[in-house]
């Protein structure tokens, strides 16, 4: 099936679950993206506390009883199979990636959903603002940055942070409308210079796909749900699925149930 | 020591540490107030969750380390003994209210410091609102509804209220006014009418003390950070420690980090 911007959030499942396999952002617009991590139930309690001290980078949307891969956010969804792409880690390493994490689920897994930036990308386009990524059709950059999270426990790393170029005379409108949809990130965290993120080149993000930015923009950084990612690796977590970077699960929750 | 409106927030915690004990609505003005509840961390996963999945009610605002009675709320403080009154819960139970729980506390406790209504109680008061409790000197209303919470694996329970009677003219200044603090309860989640929350008669409340409703003023109800303690009950959970109701921990964090 071929997948544009009118296909809804349950068609996109589907066509996730049957082998579709590309970033999410642009896609079902209206409909809240989330990030998923699932770890074992040892490790639940670290990974809620590590989102509840770190609350800009992992807005919990959901938390599945272990096992179950059922969420309240999407009824009837297959959290093993609907995203489109799967990390599966092992030891704290990226084990594979794959379209379908069914065979390696778990019964001790709790997942983790956890807000996303695309959900309010939506409002961005509303007032004018172009995303650089979705006009370029490629996954939005995102950047491991030098700033420590608040650990929990044996859980710690560093915030990872998505980019977008805005031009300067938007970006007061930018902040405005992200900070309307604090579920989701909310306001930025960091604006201009890179470097005070410890980000060295903006053409060579850690996740995702470089952007241009052109002369009168200003690289404006998010909280970016990826940021448990990084904790896993810096943790050495034995065993953890999540989204694939940029390949989220499209929930079937409007976006304004998280505007305030 | 005799404790006013114009005792701090340490001060007070010292008074509590030395053994006095009185309800905390209307001291510290300006200083976060907090619910406490301490429990197993073989429970503290599903306590997180609990909150988690009813925000309204278990707003978390800091969770410690297992048997750390520290809290980044009020650095030095100490968790064991600057609450005015303790509850200790044994399988469900209340065994025991305390002025000091350090000979009660244990290694394994994680504890949750959980947002207090009273935080918005100043900005209600300077906006020229009434808070009966406060006026009266006595301690505020709360009742258990007939609400169930969402429930996280082993813990249930039903939603808790307190309730402010609200001149009917001053009710759309008082959701606005508290639905600035998100993080301390919100806005009310229910106004008028007792009966719609399973609440049968105002003068009976569950916890604290009934407070005179007059003509012309409606009751105004707010999720409340007892909710834990009546999940507690109503889990039999077999070991906490909490605040006894109205009864808080005082913290050195400002109201306005708190407001949205």
């Amino acid at each position: 099936m071929s997948v544009d911007a009118f296909t809804t959030a349950a068609d996109l499942r589907a066509a996730f679950r049957r082998g579709l396999s590309r970033p999410t952002a642009g896609l079902a617009p209206g409909a809240v993206q989330a990030n998923l991590i699932a770890v074992p139930r040892d490790w639940a309690f670290e990974m809620l506390l590590f989102a509840q001290r770190n609350p800009r980078a992992c807005p919990v949307l959901d938390v599945t009883e272990p096992g179950d891969p059922a969420t309240v956010l999407a009824p009837g969804a297959d959290l093993r199979a609907d995203l489109p792409l799967y990390r599966v880690w092992r030891g704290g390493t990226l084990h594979r990636e794959t379209p379908d994490a069914t065979t390696e689920w778990r019964d001790d897994l709790v997942a983790f959903l956890i807000g996303c930036s695309f959900t309010f990308e939506g409002g961005l386009a509303a007032a004018g603002i172009e995303v650089r990524h979705i006009a370029a059709g490629s996954n939005v950059p995102m950047y491991l940055t030098g700033r420590e999270c608040r650990s929990a426990g044996r859980l710690r790393g560093n915030l990872v942070v998505s980019m977008r170029p805005i031009a300067a005379d938007r970006v007061a409108d930018a902040v405005r409308i992200s900070g309307r949809f604090p579920a989701v990130h909310g306001a930025p965290v960091h604006v201009g210079d890179p470097s005070g993120l410890g980000i060295r080149d903006l053409g060579r993000p850690d996740f995702g796909d470089p952007v241009e930015v052109r002369a009168g923009e200003v690289p404006v950084f998010w909280a970016c749900g990826v940021t448990p990612q990084a904790a896993i690796m810096a943790s050495g977590v034995p065993f953890a699925i999540t989204h694939a970077p940029g390949h989220m699960f499209v929930t079937d929750v409007p976006d304004r149930e998280y505007e305030t």
